[in-house]
């Protein structure tokens, strides 16, 4: 049968990235001691050279079907993108795995513990020619904010809303790196208040007048973040997004920034 | 050329509906005096009589393609309901029409004016043999929502977020009645606060004030907008959900309900 | 602490439906002799008596932070259910749940295996007074239509695409039911070939050339899916849509119809 | 009334983006002779200098709302901005703005007219310092794709499928350049058919037999797009992606490709 893919191809053009994506498997995503389950959606790709017609694509099949098994972290991504690189004669490969995450939370007051979704994104490209993989963890975190100036220009009350900080951090790809539960603590600290799947009645007199004593525009929550952001070791750069779904209006606060740490 | 679809069928089975979806168009919407350019999606279907193979799919593309410069209100969805049910040999056929409507809103002190986005749907079905037409008008309204638990529990302020009420209103189709704006108004008068696009300071302190004044609970807003619905005329039934985004969860508070008036 | 939802409410109005929705946490779904762990959606609420002005929120939290370990079917919604009705003193709780399943494929030819994803839907209705318990599972089976149009009139080749069909059964709940496995079986049957996640090239001779053999309209899919369907026991209504993301346009061809069975 | 968004701010941090996101207004967007109005979705944002604690929300909302009405080209995107840097006191702002742009199609025999729905993008920024206002325009163009190798590899047929190419275009700012259709159509041409919303029979059979004649990798339209897209002029950069929605697969082929042209 003819192998239509590895016939010579003479646009002279090498394609950065080939493969397939809206791939839905169930994995489990390894975190220091242990692993969580994870429904996850995946692009993974390889750089194309310029003298072939086509890849293989049911090869990255092949290597997701052989792995989704097995507990993945920072190395066994390593190891995932090793193999495409070796199975598809390619130079380069990537690999992004989107999942909710879930952590546990525990409530102020009455210590009732629940689980809070987190929307997260690793991202990792390796290079034949290079031992190191930069990589990118991306965490969705809810949090609560509430409007310094609402709260000084009102008899009473201040509106306050759901907001989402979402930070992309790049790791140099030296040392194990991957620790969600730790990047959230840092961050929802930042924010008038951290939020709770389960929250009792003295719980939610906490977390109200907690937002409250503390009130943060979408600014200050950017600022705040990118010093936390700035303690980090080993990373590349990082960006910090802030969006606040406010409650006074149909549209949403938003703030922005990126800095290179190296 | 063979016409595969007119091929008899021998299953037995009348299709209840057949045609297309996920037909976007600009299209003209007719609000009493004037009539607004929205962005639209369609699905715009026929039944199929069991004797048939098949329907003919590019008609329904020719019958929108001729109305989407026409304002479209009630007795056009009737007019474009008729043609499908001649050119397509039907017994009924059925359009529903998702798109974004714009109302002008008014800063409550400053007096500065701005748009809300609304997400409406209308759908409407007519068979061969009646005259009326009944339909529905689905409208998605966002507005505040302030926490009676908490302001009443809590030393200073209390939680408050965007909350969506999404209202269904079914007309036995005999009267003009799609009119967005009134049941905008009518909804969101039961909420803790309206929506605005625009505020100042000083609307900006109205509206946290008159939200900390009226704390309301998803199922208080629930309640109102029943109460609010059963004094509209000509109607058939009603649904009303109201999903309240919260500020110290990253879920919603949710409540739902239908009457039917006649 | 007052207890503002115990609060007495004047406006005679019994809420059909309260509680949470948005909720996401990784679940067990129980299925035969394994379980399946799962990332779920849910929607989980009781009805409100006239007399009490609002529902307990954090208990629907406690319940399901309580039983997301443990492997859940049919016998354990039902339990689920029973205990919100006993913890928030209603009449009646519903639950649903939408979550990504994964079933195994062989490939047709070379026997390779791989997970497919299905969409997900488990919604169940329980009452104070009724042992019974019906419930409804809705699954989005994606497979391959081949249009018989093109393939007639065509001197080579026939448009062909993917195609998701919806089906959703209700069950009267007397009899343990939910098995997503068999009904995939069923409705992929249905249609000009069924999906595969990993395809060798001798499998994907083998798909294209029994596509070309199959030809089917969206109109044909429906029908045999609603044989099919027919021939299920204890089952009280189906509803079925297909909807193909036709490959000639940028809108979809799209046919549903419902039936009740007793 | 306190300005507590003037006061000063010590933490150092000047913040690269802050402003308005998630906005929806009707818009009218200008295309060399004519208009067409739009529903867009909106980002505007200024940079904040670090001194300043906060920036002023509403003005964002009052520059948006009084642009609304009028045709909005290259010129006038670089006026908004303008507004933006003096009444935000700011060094630099920027405008995205996404929306459903229409064009007319012919069908290839039959000639009949149809609207096809493009999703497109429109991005710039502009500097207090600097006369040039780089932008970008991303379109994604839904075409079909038809396999070389199933067409090789079968006795009949070749699977086919929906394809989106999505290309985004960044443009120097010297020269006014937003022309969707003429990229459309460099676009389409290479892949294996482009769409049509309304398709006779007989151009049901042209579609068909053009694609067979035509078939194309992803990598060979992802190669093609690069080609055709070398030949623009005053361009920065590009990049291209080209997803197949696979009709034999539940997930995408996807191939990727950027370049800096000076």
């Amino acid at each position: 049968m003819q192998d239509v893919q590895n016939r010579v191809d003479k646009r002279g053009i090498a394609i950065q990235r080939v493969g397939i994506s809206d791939v839905y498997l169930p994995l489990q995503i390894k975190q220091e001691q242990h692993s969580q389950p994870v429904m996850a959606r995946l692009k993974f790709t390889v750089d194309l050279p310029m003298e072939y017609k086509g890849t293989h694509m049911s090869r990255f099949q092949e290597i997701l079907t052989k792995w989704h098994t097995n507990p993945i972290g920072q190395a066994e991504i390593g190891n995932i993108l090793d193999e495409a690189i070796t199975k598809l004669s390619s130079n380069s490969a990537h690999l992004s795995m989107s999942f909710k995450y879930f952590i546990e939370k525990t409530a102020p007051v009455s210590g009732k513990k629940s689980l809070l979704d987190l929307d997260c994104k690793v991202s990792a490209v390796k290079t034949a020619s290079k031992n190191s993989m930069p990589f990118t963890l991306a965490i969705k975190i809810p949090v609560t904010s509430l409007c310094p100036c609402s709260k000084e220009i009102s008899a009473y009350g201040a509106h306050n809303q759901r907001s989402i900080i979402s930070v992309k951090i790049n790791y140099d790809g030296k040392k194990t790196a991957i620790n969600i539960k730790d990047i959230v603590s840092l961050i929802e600290a930042q924010a008038s208040c951290p939020l709770y799947p389960l929250l009792k009645r003295e719980d939610e007199k906490y977390v109200t007048e907690k937002a409250y004593e503390n009130p943060k525009f979408v600014e200050d929550i950017l600022r705040d973040c990118v010093l936390a952001l700035r303690t980090l070791d080993d990373i590349h750069y990082f960006s910090v997004e802030c969006e606040n779904f406010e409650s006074i209006h149909n549209h949403n606060a938003y703030a922005s920034h990126v800095e290179y740490l190296k």
